[in-house]
């Protein structure tokens, strides 16, 4: 009946949420408690081999019936750094590798880098509900290829003029992700610090600039949010920080600690962590590093990871990346799924609250 | 009978909407025809001296009878600038005043600065029915002097701290600048860079932290903004941009056709024209000035205003400030009475809407 439920009725997803894919963080086992929690779950996919993709969908498929998403980002092969570029940037790393007791990556292991296209083939063949994608738009032969299969496409866009290239592309719907967001920018037209657009004004100029269904992504933490983000013109809203401090997730303790009692403030938009712009809180390794030379994405990111990785699990979260949206301080520690049923009580109530307001003296 | 008329019922405005000040383009017919119009008008006090505030209050006092807002920013005298810096900023800025055909400002006409207690004290003791302010706190014996003459004050927050330290001091009301915003970053707590928050995650977390009315600002440009406003907590919101437009608006065409005709994503910070960090559309003053050095505020206000002034009377807009959120694209050219019922009905429709989805399938 309503405009707004298109996203539920066509991803058959109880609620209009998508759990934000972060790649690192999202485990089979968390996307899939996402989905069994009535929200679309996603997994992060790209930093997994196409082995390691196939490997995890089948993961998921175990532990849930429902529909789910896959995402990449960066869908161009990258030209890798030349030797020189790799030997500086890791001159500036010895001392963390030392520092973590782990050997620093070889020249060779860093170039290696990613192959989008074997992932890419690796999620079609797989034939999943929902692919997404961000930093770039799909090529007119995947596109029709994930039609073929009747994948449901998400791209991303942090401007109008990229969910007009999306739209024109042929995507099914654009996840708007405003400069609010944790983790990477998705920026693919202009520069990631142009795109720094509040979803106040990101969501209804894009809303008036595409027919396509706009998912909100970006500061959404609560009932409040997603009530705005609706009145806004979202068709839903994808959430990531919000979820990164429920039970099932796999952050860390200090790092979900970290998101609750940071200051709003403190977050920050770095490249230090893997080559592209992402939002994240102020720690020493960001604050350390400010004047280093650095890879392009994603080979700061092999560079950086095998030091991080420790850090990550250990909990010493000065060394790792803590991306994070600027609202976490408005996260809860709790079960997903009692997290989703507050939210949705929480939007019903707000909306009711709004709507009986005395607008006019 | 519900908080959100609190703003209105304090105010005794009709509707819970108040015109940004936007000192340099906001006249007393401009601020009147706002009032009229079921609004609170604000007056951008900052760069008129005592004696000019003194005026445009009568002013607005003889085009109508509603209560009204004088805003200043900077409240804390600044350290004028050496003789060396000046000339080093003035040697700059010589070949727009050879375009405009107008005498370069001299060292000691840059260096008279504005002298806050004075304003202030022009302000208080015309009884002034609303004071807000940004860029700091007020002193205490400031708020004891406002309220002893009944006038409600408005503080400007860009972080939950500023409004913490706010509240402490004995503001009315706050001002919750989100990164959205047009003109000058009210940041007194931390660097503007660092309090680039967007709406969306600032406001909740403000509404959270304060037990003092939110009133939301940046961005918000149609019914849809103001519904999400409301629905994150806000009890009113500021329109500046979306002021901008209207018939009765002092700005020159072309800025007004800027404002809507630009592109989203090129609004930028920049401290070229006054000192302060200010977002507004790109244009070829600020892409010729990134590298030169600038004074700190006001003083680079007082340096290159003499060139702006014309270049904004003849719609020259490629070499003056044209402040605009990130949401300009969104402005109406109509009359403001018109603008302000088409706000409101838009903003019920869109509350109705929300209100009535499905969110749960």
């Amino acid at each position: 009946m309503l405009k707004m439920t298109y996203m539920q009725n066509l991803l058959k997803i109880q609620y209009p949420i998508i759990q934000a894919p972060m790649a690192g963080t999202d485990t089979p086992q968390f996307v899939a408690a996402a989905c069994n929690a009535g929200v679309l779950g996603s997994l992060g996919a790209q930093y997994r081999s196409p082995e390691e993709i196939r490997k995890a969908i089948a993961e998921i498929r175990g532990l849930t019936d429902k529909p789910f998403a896959v995402n990449l980002f960066a869908l161009d092969q990258q030209m890798a750094p030349d030797d020189e570029q790799i030997t500086q940037a890791r001159s500036h790393l010895q001392k963390y590798y030392t520092q973590f007791g782990v050997p620093l990556p070889t020249v060779e292991s860093v170039k290696i880098g990613i192959d989008p296209e074997a992932q890419l083939q690796a999620i079609l063949q797989a034939r999943v509900p929902v692919f997404s994608f961000t930093l770039g738009t799909l090529q007119s032969n995947w596109i029709e290829a994930f039609k073929g299969v009747a994948t449901f496409l998400i791209g991303t866009a942090t401007n109008v003029k990229e969910a007009q290239v999306l739209e024109a592309a042929g995507v099914d719907a654009i996840s708007a992700q405003s400069s609010e967001a944790g983790g990477h920018r998705g920026t693919f037209i202009g520069s990631p610090k142009s795109s720094m657009i509040g979803a106040m004004a990101l969501i209804p100029q894009m809303v008036d600039a595409v027919k396509l269904p706009v998912v909100a992504a970006g500061g959404i933490m609560d009932g409040r949010g997603i009530a705005a983000a609706l009145a806004l013109g979202a068709q839903g809203v994808q959430l990531g920080t919000a979820l990164l401090t429920v039970s099932e997730s796999p952050a860390h303790a200090s790092y979900k600690k970290a998101i609750r009692e940071h200051d709003a403030d403190e977050t920050t938009i770095t490249k230090v962590f893997s080559g592209g712009a992402a939002r994240g809180i102020e720690n020493a390794f960001i604050d350390e590093t400010s004047e280093i030379s650095l890879l392009p994405f994603p080979y700061q990111n092999s560079l950086t990871r095998p030091f991080r990785k420790i850090a990550n699990e250990t909990g010493q979260i000065d060394y790792t990346n803590l991306w994070c949206g600027q609202g976490g301080r408005l996260a809860r520690e709790m079960a997903l799924k009692d997290l989703v049923t507050e939210l949705m009580a929480e939007t019903e109530a707000v909306l009711s609250r709004v709507a009986a307001l005395k607008l006019r003296l």
